[in-house]
């Protein structure tokens, strides 16, 4: 039944990310061949970069062309009716962060499969979660958003700190997971709410 | 035969790929290294992604050195005769297009060696046809000239396509190969010619 | 001994490298986590880039936690005390030449342990040495300072060269692997102390 839930909220997080990329493509002009690359990139981008690193290859979206797909479904809808969904602005941020939460635990979870320690691990989960988003904002030509604004990647290690201090104190790992889910998603939602921000460094 | 053929066809299209990218990095004022970097990086940029998604390392430019000394004589020479190769832009062209339709195959054949299914072999053409163009651009910090301009990649995917869709009807394989790269070639050069572009969106 | 001396300069490049990388991303008023993500990527950069293209994958420092845990905390140092490392700006150009003049050195060796030709070694010390300033520069959205200013990823190829043509002289490899760390060294300091640079091209 996790493996289940978990599926649908990755979907559901897949979803999300193709079409925050839509967005930021149409909004940059592109053509559509590059909305649907920067829609792709946004989605699958953080799990690229997590297989490559770890060795995991063919990485996760050449083996479940089914991912391709609803990629290529959602960015197409989205463009068709960008003015319907453009009003769920809400409904798409909160998605986002439930994807954040949970593409964190995936790669999390994978690092621990290939036996690494907890510190590389948090490193993959934050990598999952957020490097789709790094790399579409390099690819359109801005200085990635999470560098500059929100608590973005922040959220990311302060939930994979979190659950190896629950796994130290015995928590079942299924519940340990919803938990670290929620904290990252409540997290976010908290501070694009009341527009908090790390403090800037001046040189 | 047809091994000769792509071979000689993989050599011009890797030359004319040095050479565009001598030109673009030459155009940033970039010094000798730096240029040289750019032409070698657009010329193996697409196959390396490929390489690496698939996990087929070391890529293949560090298992046949002759790729890097035809890259660097190539952009040498590029850079002493400039004057001279600006009169064949026309060629180079008709090079540069070519080479898109025969890395395009290469690309979807090494991802049937590997086992993949149509969607992703037809992806893996795109990014061996177009990744070296998109990191070329994104080092010389600019946004990748395929995603505003030029049907540059929706040639590579159209090809793909019809690469399957002749295999459907069990159209020989060398004859569909042919066809493909017959096709992304003249495809581009109408494109061009008649200055056709996609849509654009705005958000 | 020479491992225990490479170690030890290794240590130092990678804390010339997560200085360098931290104050960059000061300058462009980067929140914390900006900060870390930079040094981070500055650091292990070159040596990631390596792995992927050789296929030595988990890479290197995912195998170990000690290289991110120094890298934090030199960071953290840095921002802290920055002031204080400001005045020390020599001694930290010291260190990054000679932390070049190393990752060279270890990029070179390890393509030789994957049984590769020399070309290639010489481009993976190249990579070892320059790629994480590469990749810092572009997602801080910059064209990469080694492709234009200084002869930076020169020395690396230099060096690479005076390496081999010592090793064909047969000397025994700690001497040569001593004087082409020197010899990246030195040379960085009189292009920098004499401002020289390779011409530029104009197209």
């Amino acid at each position: 039944m996790q493996i289940n839930t978990m599926e649908t909220i990755e979907t559901l997080g897949t979803i999300s990310f193709a079409i925050s990329g839509t967005f930021a493509a149409m909004q940059r002009r592109l053509d559509p061949f590059g909305v649907l690359i920067i829609a792709f990139v946004t989605s699958i981008g953080g799990g690229t970069v997590r297989d490559l690193l770890i060795g995991d290859t063919p990485v996760a979206w050449m083996r479940d062309v089914n991912y391709c797909l609803l990629i290529l479904l959602t960015s197409i809808a989205t463009i068709f009716f960008k003015t319907h969904i453009k009003k769920f602005k809400v409904t798409l941020f909160l998605f986002d962060s439930l994807g954040l939460g949970l593409f964190t635990m995936l790669g999390i979870q994978k690092g621990m499969m290939f036996g690494l320690s907890p510190g590389i691990c948090v490193a993959l989960g934050t990598i999952t979660g957020c490097f789709g988003g790094v790399i579409r904002d390099t690819l359109l030509n801005t200085i990635p958003l999470i560098f500059h604004k929100e608590v973005y990647a922040t959220a990311c290690i302060l939930g994979g700190i979190l659950y190896y201090a629950l796994k130290y104190f015995h928590l079942k790992d299924d519940i340990a997971t919803i938990a670290v889910i929620s904290f990252i998603f409540i997290l976010r939602i908290i501070v694009v709410r009341y527009k908090l921000a790390l403090p800037k460094f001046v040189y």
